[in-house]
């Protein structure tokens, strides 16, 4: 299992590679190493619970943070400052958010890396020494025209996209390296990345979101996230769970739509929260997915214990990060 | 019991009717009666807490979702798509909502209404499909102009549509049809709704909000909502708890006003959530309000348990919302 | 204890007399007091926990209010009418928030202050009779030039403004008396105080933030906070204590960034909410600071409970705030 984990680690940190080196953008890449042993790094001075690290749940927020940086800032010494900063501080504040999150059956996911982004991501517009280079401006709408004229022969490409830019970037060859990792540690989550990305394009070109975003796959990468933990990591792959996971996969097309809205006057991005929101809204209510067949005779029915997941399902949640 | 909250039901439904009728919107009305349908189908399929349905609990914010989406967006197939889809949503986001909510002995009231409403009214701005017609464009100010010269005629009229715009419906004739049916089940409620948008209509004059928003019953529907729970719902009716409803009703126009104000820049309504952050405010503390005589010799006082008022209360809170 | 507390109250005090009387401003002592009584009123007639009303710690959240409506509205008969019901809010609305946190083993500290001013500052733009006269416009950018050019010759003063700003005052003389009155009760908070505003002074220069919001100060205020909470209120004094606190108040200077940022929409101040977020982010992960020994052979660690610290550091938690 920890050999899958590995062999998937190595398959996503190439695709990471390859894309920024086609991006031109090799500071993605370096950053995504740096954050990666920052964050882990961090864990291990702090004594956190050894566990988790051995699962190497300490390093994705922080990879996500080292991809982020470079892809939003210009590249400055003092950005790298900054990164370092902000990977550090993921650990502790996924500790923090796990034990409020805890007594609700949740997980924090990748809202540490989401939420430490925003606050570096906001205050390049306070601080001229942090250089939002590759951030939006601050506008009352969205930028982009609305052009829906997709082309069909780049559908591919975008379906693609929509995987890689989980890592936040946008390369179809990205996006295949990270199907295959999928693939090799778990069929099912690769599966769920397939179709996620595509049940997402669809979505998106059906209620005419803007072209440009739906070519860059930015409708895709919080759906694949969503579709992966519903329908093959909280539950059990069944045809209940993959209806409650393509519910999940078009929830998120929309929450991610009002997101871009709802951050188009602070110019930054959503990241992953889309996912986050979508995926705490539909673990919340408890459903009994797993065991249709014990029914409850009374108003209270039991409830599924989603806090040994991390114990099961290591594997798949570093993939579904 | 269950038939006064039938015959509650049936002249909330009558009025919503009219209102839409007499405003020429008839989408309002059939949207109300779907999202009920929607919303409470959806609880049987979840198989979610047989009690709960029984009280009708699962289509409040099913009707408040059918009767928002025809007023702020225009009528296309897409939209009754989204309509469908944010409907079967609010019955489990209330379910994971009152989850995490019960440890802090509140309840989410309209919030599965307000968020889901939230969240298809920001992807207007990002999907051309979702046509938002009737909503106010983003801007950095309010848009109206303060005039603050309200016709003294016209007050009755204002103090009704307080009321109505429960519904999200301005229209006198709905305010009556609705004070008519909250009197049929509990004359404490139909009172309390009565003397809440009065109190609101005198703060928002008396602070000079925007007089077209007043005329609107725009400040007055939250604090309607507010006083029926804190007046008559949560607390027993007494002197304690009228004083402690009407603070609630005053604090609910300001939080009105710094609402408006907050989602000026995302050209989205407020929807119920002043009345829920106003109630929440007010509840969380567990003030003593029921029993005064209950000294407390030392630091730890009696803490009244809200959370089983919605079995004694079920009709009332039907007509709450 | 208490009558050191009374000691550096008077200090407190003082200096916000002084300050207010430098600045032209009387009224802003005038409501630093009202805003004490009418809060700590509030939480006799609602017979809160006896205990804290002992501490004095229903005042302070009062005293901010009163400092804070003078500060950015306008004079007016309506103003001090909305202080008022402001002032008596923060004390129920602290009893609310504690019992949500207290489950999380974290305390609400300022954020009622911070929540129910932010309430009527945004009410201000919906209401004429509330007049935001010293408040900045709502827009898209941070409206001060982002000049860096600061005169060393007044860094003293910089440095000190930042302690007084914890109080909404600009004034070194104010800084000094409010470091002479921390001195008396506690010389590691004097400390911490000190220290706080200088890291946050060279932060706030080196990643060049507005050269006029770094002269009045408003980058150490929640700095200060965040020193002395975590540096000698939470953790005991010693070296482990002194690195998580320097790095909470390098993390502060970034939070106070991407607010000043994330508000400049709506045209309202942070207040001390980058102290509340900063520390809460920083006590979340309830880390074993103060017993370095006790080490953990399984994957759950000790964990310190927060919730006794108000019965040891009453006085440290009154000057903190």
């Amino acid at each position: 299992m920890f050999q899958n984990s590995s062999w998937t680690g190595a398959f996503f940190l190439l695709g990471i590679t390859v894309g920024s080196a086609m991006e031109g953008r090799p500071a993605v890449a370096i950053g995504a190493i740096l954050g990666l042993l920052i964050s882990t790094t961090t864990g291990y001075i702090l004594k956190l619970s050894q566990e988790e690290g051995e699962c190497g749940l300490w390093g994705f927020n922080g990879i996500l943070v080292g991809c982020a940086f470079p892809t939003f800032m210009g590249n400055t010494p003092l950005m790298w400052i900054a990164l370092i900063l902000c990977a550090t501080m993921t650990t502790w504040v996924r500790t923090g958010m796990n034990n409020v999150m805890t007594s609700w059956k949740i997980n924090s996911f990748t809202f540490p890396f989401v939420f430490c982004t925003w606050v570096f991501l906001l205050a390049t517009h306070s601080f001229d020494g942090l250089w939002g280079e590759y951030m939006s401006s601050p506008s009352l709408y969205n930028d982009f025209s609305h052009d829906t004229n997709l082309s069909i022969s780049h559908l591919l490409d975008d379906w693609l996209k929509g995987i890689s830019q989980v890592f936040l970037i946008g390369s179809w060859v990205t996006g295949l390296l990270f199907l295959i990792g999928l693939f090799i540690s778990s069929k099912w989550a690769a599966f769920w990345a397939a179709i996620s990305s595509g049940i997402a394009l669809v979505i998106a070109i059906g209620f005419q979101a803007s072209g440009i975003n739906v070519a860059n796959g930015l409708y895709g990468f919080s759906a694949v996230l969503t579709g992966i933990a519903l329908g093959c990591t909280f539950y059990k792959p069944n045809i209940r769970s993959a209806i409650w996971a393509i519910i999940g996969i078009v929830v998120t097309v929309f929450i991610q739509g009002a997101m871009n809205a709802l951050f188009t006057p602070f110019g930054i991005a959503t990241l992953t929260a889309p996912f986050c929101v979508t995926t705490w809204l539909f673990l919340l209510p408890r459903l009994n997915i797993d065991n249709p067949a014990s029914h409850n005779k009374h108003s209270e029915r039991h409830r599924p214990d989603h806090s040994h997941w991390h114990k099961r399902n290591t594997t798949q949640k570093k993939l579904e990060e």
